[in-house]
């Protein structure tokens, strides 16, 4: 069954039907069809196009046909898509009362519909998940409020922190995709119904009605436009590919820190993994994956871009490219969150690894606030510490060994107390403004962390 | 000048330099840098770090380096980046006063401050340029709310459609651009000042006034975040990407509209270009243009996509890479956004085109809507009608010159009262409900769109 | 079962399972997996690690396996991989002699080995079906080296060309695509085997051997680069990028051409779709999705790209990430490079309305041409050639139809024979030099295509 | 000036103009552009469209012109594009004549011609600046082919490997980018000239002639395609793209070698930069900057296939985004290529750190090797190992101090001659055959790397 063909005499060829049939990826959408269709009937019913039977009939016929549609296994589906799939197995049920549902509208209206529904719920569900991994964060936050690093910039260390602080790092930016997330799924949510195939609905159906009873926030403004757009979808991929830089960013930490050199976390068995060649191997897959799974959300978001780039108003046929790219950004989302989740919460902090790894280089900046301190200006204190570390780099002599006349000679302004500079915890505990380092600024900013997790 | 160095036996090497001086685009930030430094020399005098005296003559030198940079032409600077040759050009005015302004501070909190602050001032001016996209094409649509045109899907004539609503199906998305852009804006409204290399600043300075001093909306969570995010430049370019596809989607359409083949309306002189060879073309080269510009926006946003891909936490030079792609992505808007305003401001509709191209196919979903009002399923319909409209392309003939015997070959329930159909306008009107292309509903549309134009 | 746990107290986690299993998309190289598996156990047998009997049992075993994989329908596999797979069933065949197998290697050699086969035989199948379009494209041309059609730059009507010229613009940088698929296929064809994890082979197997044995020409360079570079399906994705770009080219003429206003082809009923909703419409659906799909073909591009940024040397698992986006490159291939060769080798070319849609201002060059010949500058005769037409667009007359003495007014070096510029088939023959576009030009231009269709 | 003009009532807007002038970026091809039109002027003596004395008179023009444009500061060009301010200055220069230079011919052409020329040379630079990078690696390869070091998988430590066999993993991946740069210059050396607008050329001059003349490898084979086809431009982005991606690995394998934790190289101080904050920083400021240009090498890959995708044959207006990202691709290979090449040149190995990193975990797989030596089924000599160090770690003993009778309870194969196995050079050294990681297999492997040195 074709729901068009009227006027052509020959079958389209196979070439054809195997490029353009999308039944493969849009049968997930099948409860969207089918509660989109009733809603829609419940229209036509409304204007009179179906009588209160005929309604209950259809009704009545789609819930059967939902039901064989959500068997397990799910049925072979041979048809066109997911919309002709209905159509047909609904003649099945009800007979040629089916043939009326498509009155006044068209799959360009009805496939969007269904699109934007299936969004409106999947996407609060990767919310959920993203919520799950900032949790995790947050969690092994509190953990490590006091525990001392090296903070790198460049990858080289650079002054110290507290782990914590580089774990809530991570936090706010997943927040914010978080907002992202949500201002799409806002913008999915918005009706196509009544928009025909481009032109509107000729019989008196209420556009805003059905929005209303399907859940939406509105009905669409422009016919043409509820056709033709796909930016809802575009900024969700857009929001997806931002949040897997992040979580790529996320991944390239953990793989860092969990390497010999590094080592200041330890992935629980659970989310590690062995090498088939080489026994010893403790593998952080998981957060390779991650990390290259941010490939792919950009991917489709590049895909879909440009698939819509420089199209003609309206609907044109390559729109039914904006599906799988959809599909795929949530999948990886679906799986990926849980995974970066779990192993957020499992993994064992090694602060041995931590301690060893505090390096006087670290306080640096502290030696050159010391002669602030004393009246230097920053940039000359800057060059006089420069100095005093590249001396200590050539005579292989530790920072704190250096004795008092030899500082002198890089700066007069060095006394006695300069000795209070060597104390890695001294250093965090006077970045005490917001968002700084010091445990007690970092126990602040858990508390504005936890509240964003709990009120939304 | 270098601003580090203290340490270093050797210069760094010309291939590196020139790799890596970022003097050619960041000195756009040079107005930003100097507001910057003086709300931070208002914060280090709060702290103590500066007295009265010295903020005061720092203002005033900090008044005259901005007035050198602002200088027509401007002055060449060889320095490595904007934030040396300010500190370098402040030197020269107040002498090595100017070394205390760096207390506390960092490049990777400065440089950001900077672009934040240049962002939360450049978006609202392509705002104001889409808006006045926004309201050019409004204006068309007032003057075309009943200018009868075939309505395309496929790129083939659909169903008759008002030329205001094609004109209203670009003036939505692009209203939606509004609110990504808006929101990318909120976004980059957040000061990082304070958060130093990477771990907060020792000096007790309150990252929350100098946001307020500088009108950012709030001050950064998290000192390591602060520095390494880009998110905020991210979403404006995936902003400025989707309204890259919308512009050359708006372009597509009017590139075809002038056509000879189309020629639906005419480019104003002013908007149009001629041929190097051909004396007689008038090209719509503007549009060509803005539809190739799609092809950078997506580029930028890929750019810096892949550039934040996988780095560690914090700052990594790499992120240096942001400010280009921005920068672009605003020229390009800048460029393309009143360029497309002003063509279609004054292009010339033709309605004898429109009216010459409408074409009895247009209606044939009206005549299969008369059937069902006459009680056939809308599929048995849309099938006769098929069989119709085929029948009339073998024979060659006109479908409201078919006699009504013929018509009910194809279906009984054809009846005299048929050749009502045959009217574009009827067909128009009947699609009155919200965001249809009866006339009284594109009114109603523009009214809704007027009051977006002017209440944001 | 899986090939590495030894040293693991807990399984790993579904999060991680379901993250990492790869069976879902590797599953489609079981052959080439059996493949690589029967030359090295060749391989192994040549060192002693199997003796004769044991090669046998073993190859034996593999056969078994392979036929199991091959069935219809294919066998359910849970497994982490196809590695795991066909390890585990050949253990159900040949009992512990199997554990044998995996001396020496690596998933890592291993699994490049099967994918780079697979390429060496998926890329020429598409390079068949480019050949198939080519030829038809050629098939076309050749029934309209002499039909006269507008040819159009920045789509305005231009100059007069042959329409098989324009048949042809498609022909050559398919041409080019090619070439660069076949380079694709060459840069796949080198042997990963005996790389093992990394390092190489501790058993003497001979690299260039197993190399030969599987039909590659030549072994791995290094054992590093061996299992860590993806440079050879970047390249292939990037030829289908292009690829896609063109046909995306070809596709959106063939829509324009198809449609009312332009009309110069009318698709063959088999290679056309309608509406549900519009009984009317013939849409060249197919040339839209093949025009759509330039996204995904991007896309899947830019996906890896993506993924292979920034990693450091050797093998990483985000280099998993490599097959699903080459395989759909593959797959689109096999699916629109059909489609599109059916859709033009049976469309038919509507030589009216090609007729009807030269206009005079297809000739202003050549009369620009004539005033040169009779000894204007070019820029001058451009000028009075512009002016000319500017004059009968005001005027609304027809260029030939103005009498001498008024082109005189804007050259005296208009004389009589002026009249002889009015015919677009002069126009074309005038344009007789390589690649130009008159009939005899464009005559051996099909030839020296057809050579490149029969030699390749 | 304007090229074109004569039917046009009214000057072009500011808006186009500033959106459409190309000289800002397209006068770079100035000295391309006087070589084009000298070899034209010379054509259209052949034909005599100019005799002896005007082609003498205006390639004197031109030479003038040319030195002009070549001059020290260079002028100030406010012209539409290169091709116009060159048709002005040689009008100021030689008068009238100048007007008739552009016969025949057509910006679409001309411009080409330009460009394709300018790669023909830009290319082979860029691919000597990667020889030099390419030398550089073999370089270091050669005094590090016995440095033993930790090879990595999964940033995990995996077998050992010489030093010089990680260096040249990144050798044979740029080697095989420059036969991708070689295969994009040969693409690109096509003339189009004689293609005109798109039609060809009407006066008879001879492409190939002029393809000779200009030191093109031959002339375009269709005209249409000669105008409208970019495909050569994205072949070049295409293998900088990959490229970059090659360059970004690198790069991070020297930040990863350069941190504290790793320390395996130490950049020189004329590659390292400093802190404006951190007196101690020595950050590889190169590297990373070059990891991070692989965005924007990707950007501009994206930015014109996307420009390109769904354009109508021929040219449009659209395709003079082609130039920029291609300068900018060029422009970065041309930065990072010798900072890199210099960076590898100049950095110190510290083979202290490389010896420290070994650790016992290295010969996890040389211990199942063992096993399998003396008859054990790899798989169950893996399950044996892994059981092994599982043990090792949980009772914090260094795998060669356990004692035969424990290693027994593993595997009964163990004997005492395991200890032999507790040789990381031994490990190294039994991977001898081709692209294996024993010293002598690597220094053939050098030989072999610079034969392609040498003979390129």
């Amino acid at each position: 069954m074709k729901l068009w063909g009227g006027r052509f005499a020959a079958p389209s060829s196979d070439a054809l039907d195997r490029l353009g049939h999308s039944i493969a990826f849009d049968r997930r959408l099948h409860a969207e069809e089918i509660q989109v269709n009733r809603a829609y009937a419940r229209a036509l019913a409304g204007v009179g196009v179906l009588d209160a039977a005929e309604l209950e009939r259809m009704l009545a016929g789609l819930d059967r046909v939902a039901a064989a549609l959500a068997a397990t296994p799910p049925p072979p589906l041979a048809d066109e898509d997911i919309h002709t799939a209905v159509e047909r197995m609904l003649f099945a049920e009800i007979g040629p009362l089916a043939r009326k549902l498509a009155t006044g509208r068209s799959r360009n209206d009805l496939s969007q519909a269904g699109f934007r529904l299936y969004l409106t719920a999947a996407i609060p569900t990767r919310i959920e998940a993203l919520d799950g991994l900032r949790a995790a964060l947050v969690g092994q936050a509190e953990t490590a409020a006091d525990a001392l690093v090296p903070g790198y910039t460049h990858m080289q260390r650079a002054q110290p922190v507290v782990f914590a602080q580089l774990l809530l790092a991570h936090f706010w930016p997943l927040t914010r995709d978080r907002a992202r997330l949500l201002a799409a799924r806002d913008r999915a949510a918005v009706s196509p119904m009544g928009a025909g195939a481009l032109a509107g609905n000729p019989f008196p159906v209420n556009p805003e009605a059905i929005a209303a009873d399907l859940g939406f926030s509105e009905a669409f403004e422009n016919s043409v436009d509820a056709v033709g757009t796909r930016d809802y979808a575009l900024e969700l991929l857009a929001a997806g590919a931002i949040l897997g830089v992040h979580l790529s960013r996320l991944a390239e930490d953990l793989v860092l820190w969990s390497t010999a050199e590094f080592g200041f976390v330890r992935l629980d068995d659970a989310f590690s993994t062995g090498s088939s060649l080489m026994p010893q191997k403790r593998n952080p897959d998981g957060f390779e994956l991650i990390r290259g799974k941010a490939g792919r959300l950009l991917g489709n978001l590049v895909s879909l871009l440009t698939t819509a780039k420089g199209l003609a108003t309206s609907y044109q046929r390559d729109l039914q490219e904006d599906k799988e790219p959809v599909f795929d950004t949530l999948d990886t989302l679906g799986l990926a969150l849980p995974a970066a989740a779990g192993a957020i919460a499992t993994m064992r902090l090694r602060r041995d690894r931590m301690q060893a790894a505090l390096s006087w280089d670290l306080l640096a900046t502290d030696l050159a606030e010391y002669l602030v301190a004393r009246g230097l200006p920053f940039r000359d204190a800057h060059d006089a510490v420069g100095a005093v570390f590249a001396h200590c780099d050539r005579e292989e002599v530790a920072p704190p060994d250096l004795d008092l006349a030899t500082l002198r000679t890089f700066s007069p302004a060095f006394a006695e107390d300069v000795r209070d500079v060597w104390d890695y915890r001294r250093s965090v505990e006077a970045r005490a403004g917001r968002g700084g380092t010091a445990p007690e600024a970092v126990r602040a900013q858990i508390e504005r962390a936890k509240a964003t997790l709990s009120h939304v």
